[in-house]
């Protein structure tokens, strides 16, 4: 029978709810405040202004120039221009891409559509815990490489990756060749949690989604370093500089703006809790449901992230008996998850067909509660059981 | 000296304000109902179901089928994909475009793109009114034609092209060639004032943008029609049934939808109370203020565009002066506000430079009053006699 008390929301990962603070600070350019910022206007400055103010806050949290920072329509759109731009701007220099076989399919699928176009690229293996092969990333890199793009945080497995080490290794075989190689990573699922200083991280472009940390949906950033080659695929007016046309979502990106300055802010306080009850229900799991296993890496995860699979269920039951108990979570990407296909990430872990389809993840927010990681466990035992017997 | 009364706005055409009805269609999905579409879960639904309604409405106006709409984030993304989603599609059959010398930026800069790809592009002229030539298209349409991309309505001098009579010179072609030549017409301008029905139209892609008809920035949509060759540029999730990767920006596209509704539903008596008072500006202009010209055609018009150019005096100057008179005005497409180059449209009319540089375009809406526009008469008059003295 369905609930009716408030759902459980384990799906942090597929997308978050707007912060009140953030919908307020939306408010005056949903409303009075409706100018064009490209317009001359004092009505059109007041967008301008909300516009710089944003593009400030980013940069300060990205620890770069704000007119590094394009504000886009997604984390999609920045992963695609990302790649897209890089690779088409470094064309004359080489055809060679190199990224990982666990990417977000805007990654996968940007460079698949640039092998149509004549480019080659390289899917980097990684180890059973979702951790790319540092020594095949230095071995794949040769003198046509132009771009790679690695994922900072795993938005199923919530493996973290090297990003400051990948792009020592980058920068090397960049000297050695005495080329120019742009070094992308999606951060859509670590910007709540992890550190998001560019300098630090050695990137030359790093994509952002707001609605992953309570921002709204439909907006995301896309860092673009100083005098890294990029060609703008979405042309038109001459708005961000040249790189991205069309009128800026003036709402959505001081939405953006706002719910990063907060997660920023509560970061440490945000990691400690999440990751506390996160381990909590890891260990409950273990203790309580025989036959499963924890996929990723336990240590390089991201504080909010749990993926479990167990032996003999299928995903889509499971995650049909939580929704009826009042539970939301997920068998992995929201953005895959009409598809029939087992999960590519868990795949390449070296799961099986039948392992990678019993997968389930449970991505947390600062929201929840003890209370509610005990009441999930505990309707989650019976469920799996029940399942088993009825498989 | 600035005024402190409320400024009169006249430049609905750069961006309009959020209706009261839609900010309140959207405020469920800024709020509790925030789950992603693309998840399975009970609050997801909720999300999916606001989703599918809104692509429902959007069919009705279009007289389409709902999955020939696809939700994208706004009007440059809809023409940039359109053209090149189509062109790259039917590439096997050639690699012709044709369009006009006086379309959006979104247009003509997707068209330079593919030109750099090896793709050939015909831009077409237009008469003084800035209506496209009719025997000119037809002649330049060839056997490697693929994409027609013909405005609606163009956002600066307003002039409306006959899309019917277009469709049925381009079907001919078709038949004539026994190829598929996809129709594309960014209707951007045209939404609150003109018939939207793709049959009677005969597109085959369609572009329009939420904030240009009292909807929220950052949200617009392509129409596609049924077995219309296209590939997606955006890539990723299979959201939009694999036509548009991303996330759902659920809020903006439930907004839009509304603003669409309710602007088709006020559209007779806004074309006519909007049409009055647009005619009452423009006669009251050649009344008070000599040596001045209305630029592009006035039967074939958009009902909210006044465009005219004032012999001896540059646009911005006018454009300053107004907006310390409390008037928001602009001399062309916001998207090149920030450009000191003429605009292409009043060049391709033929005006020479300088009369290219003295334009202000007036673009009026609904809420606008006679009183307003006795008031910007009044203001303008003195204005221009006292920019023409300094100059």
């Amino acid at each position: 029978m369905k609930q009716n008390s408030k759902p459980i929301y384990l799906d942090h990962a597929a997308t978050t709810s707007i912060s009140t603070a953030v919908l307020e600070a939306m408010y005056p350019y949903l409303t009075e405040s409706y100018g064009n910022p490209s317009s001359m206007y004092s009505i059109a400055q007041e967008a301008r202004q909300a516009l710089d103010n944003a593009r400030q806050i980013c940069a300060n949290v990205l620890g770069s120039r704000s007119s590094e920072v394009v504000f886009t329509s997604g984390g999609t759109e920045s992963d695609n221009s990302a790649i897209m731009g890089a690779a088409l701007a470094l064309k004359a220099n080489g055809n060679h891409i190199v990224t990982t076989s666990i990417e977000h399919h805007a990654v996968l699928y940007a460079c698949e559509l640039l092998e149509t176009l004549g480019f080659e690229v390289t899917y980097l293996p990684v180890s059973s815990k979702g951790l790319v092969d540092l020594d095949a990333l230095q071995s794949s890199i040769k003198s046509t490489t132009t771009v790679v793009s690695i994922m900072y945080a795993n938005n199923e497995i919530g493996s973290i990756q090297p990003i400051s080490e990948i792009s020592e290794i980058i920068k090397a075989k960049q000297t050695q060749y005495g080329t120019k190689i742009a070094f992308h990573s999606d951060a859509v699922q670590a910007a709540g949690y992890l550190d998001l200083d560019t300098n630090k991280l050695g990137v030359d472009l790093l994509s952002l989604s707001a609605h992953k940390f309570e921002g709204p949906k439909g907006v995301g950033l896309l860092f673009i370093r100083r005098n890294t080659p990029f060609i703008p695929t979405q042309v038109g007016g001459s708005q961000e500089r040249d790189r991205r046309a069309g009128t800026e979502n003036v709402a959505g990106i001081v939405g953006m703006s706002t719910a990063l300055r907060l997660a920023v802010e509560n970061r440490t306080q945000n990691f400690e809790y999440v990751s506390a009850i996160r381990d909590h229900l890891i260990n409950s799991i273990f203790e309580r449901i025989d036959n499963c296993q924890l996929n990723g890496d336990y240590e390089n995860r991201l504080p909010n992230n749990v993926n479990f699979s167990f032996k003999g269920v299928e995903g889509e039951p499971i995650l049909l008996g939580l929704d009826l108990l009042g539970i939301a979570a997920s068998s992995g990407s929201a953005c895959s998850a009409a598809s029939l296909e087992p999960s590519h990430v868990l795949l390449a872990l070296g799961l099986s067909n039948d392992l990678a389809r019993s997968s389930l993840r449970l991505s947390l927010g600062p929201s929840n509660t003890l209370e509610e990681i005990n009441s999930v466990v505990d309707k989650l035992q019976p469920l799996i059981r029940k399942l088993r017997t009825l498989s």
